[in-house]
């Protein structure tokens, strides 16, 4: 299997807080895992002041590509519609969909012709902020059609989502500070990355202020990263802590280890004779 | 489909401390999210200062009420083997796989009979001690074979496991004390319980202290039980607070929101004008 058509294992997620959006991806792409490569999902459009839009993109790595340059080209030449035109997020990422599901069909069309069967699906993480408007958020499926966050847990994930997914579940609400939220990112990452070989780094990064449709703060974070590392190292910290501060269990209140009790409901054993 | 051949959708795991044994599963089966009972996936064999085996089960439920009735009754008869006779953990591993795989060809063979095809599979979480020799655990597959724990993270799981692996990931170690480690099997727990539809409480914990050959400690923890939701607010304390102690990123420190930098390699974004 060649590059071109390189199935990215990866997880992205972005999340929306009152304050503002996070968007976080890995830089890992596969095509088996004698094939890894380092790309960055990340891609961002800015027109200071006017409107600012980000991707995190999983799947099929040359459609991802070819959308990320058909934004790009799109909005240069000033053509209807682009990233330039649309008047809202929602518009934004009805383009994004068509884009990537008409990129699909004409691959599928020239790989029918050639009497072979890939799968050159593509899901983006889309979020950004047009003047005047709120931020937005969605997630654009392969088909092209696409959903916003949901109400009480506002993050969307796409790839290899369930490792990162307890803390985001436990952390993220709508008032949660900005770079609260982005710290939580980086665990939900790194969560990911120690459990599946798939998922590595460098991470990247964006953390976008409501109202600023400026570039936000976009970090790069290596493996060696001080700041990464940093960040592992309290982490890990604070879980034992937070363990340490669990309650104990009757028996070990009583400091008597013989009678088979707790404060749960007491289950007895079946005593086979 | 009918409650005979439900397939348990579940999260069971075990964990290998030097102190110990851990065992810990849910109770939820279904057949569909239409279709969904408890039923207790946890049974243990005690021969007080002889012999204590413990099985989580995941897979078809009429597979696995078979054989857990099958190791009672063989015990019972006093055939040869049983879990009685068997001389170590090993040749116990190998009994219950056996009977395992045979259930599932007798079940399959009536089943094509019937012109059908379902999946018997079922996978066993195993841990036990005969006296003078040590604790152990096995993950029995459906195939009747067997693994034990990795030498590095001594824990072993079945079913849903994604979710609560990032936790016992980072703190079980085998030096890891006894009831710290099953404090963290009901944080693991309790991620797959909130993430996860088709796990659900009540939770069953076992706790058994190494060389005691009794029946250890057994936990059957209801949603609404207090410890369990002490557990689980205390938790989200311990999270919350372990998230405040990470570093502040650069623009944090400096207090000025203007430059796009951060304590990673900076990353500057294309700007499209």
């Amino acid at each position: 299997m060649s590059l071109r058509v390189a199935k990215i294992m990866t997880y992205c997620f972005g999340i929306k807080v009152d304050r503002g959006l996070i968007l976080c991806s890995d830089s890992r792409t596969n095509a088996g895992v004698d094939n890894v490569c380092i790309y960055s999902k990340m891609h961002t459009f800015l027109w200071p002041g006017d409107r600012m839009f980000a991707t995190l993109s999983a799947g099929n790595l040359a459609t991802t590509q070819a959308v990320v340059k058909r934004l790009n080209s799109d909005a240069s030449a000033n053509v209807v519609p682009s990233l330039l035109s649309v008047g809202s997020m929602q518009d934004a990422a009805d383009y994004v969909g068509t884009l990537s599901s008409a990129t699909q069909r004409e691959q599928a069309s020239r790989d029918a012709a050639n009497g072979t069967k890939t799968n050159f699906g593509a899901t983006f993480i889309f979020g950004g902020q047009i003047a005047g408007m709120p931020p937005e958020l969605y997630m654009i499926y392969p088909q092209g059609n696409y959903i916003h966050e949901p109400p009480k847990h506002p993050y969307l994930q796409t790839g290899e989502t369930k490792y990162g997914k307890p803390i985001l579940d436990r952390v993220i609400r709508h008032d949660t500070a900005l770079e609260q939220a982005a710290r939580c990112a980086l665990v939900s990452m790194d969560s990911s990355i120690r459990a599946n070989l798939t998922v590595g780094a460098p991470v990247e990064l964006l953390v976008y202020e409501r109202d600023s449709l400026s570039a936000g703060h976009r970090l790069y974070l290596t493996e060696d990263d001080p700041f990464a590392r940093e960040v592992k190292k309290r982490w890990n910290e604070g879980l034992l802590l937070a363990l340490q501060n669990l309650p104990l269990f009757a028996w070990e209140q009583s400091d008597s280890q013989d009678a088979a009790h707790g404060t749960g409901q007491v289950f007895p054993f079946p005593v086979n004779k």
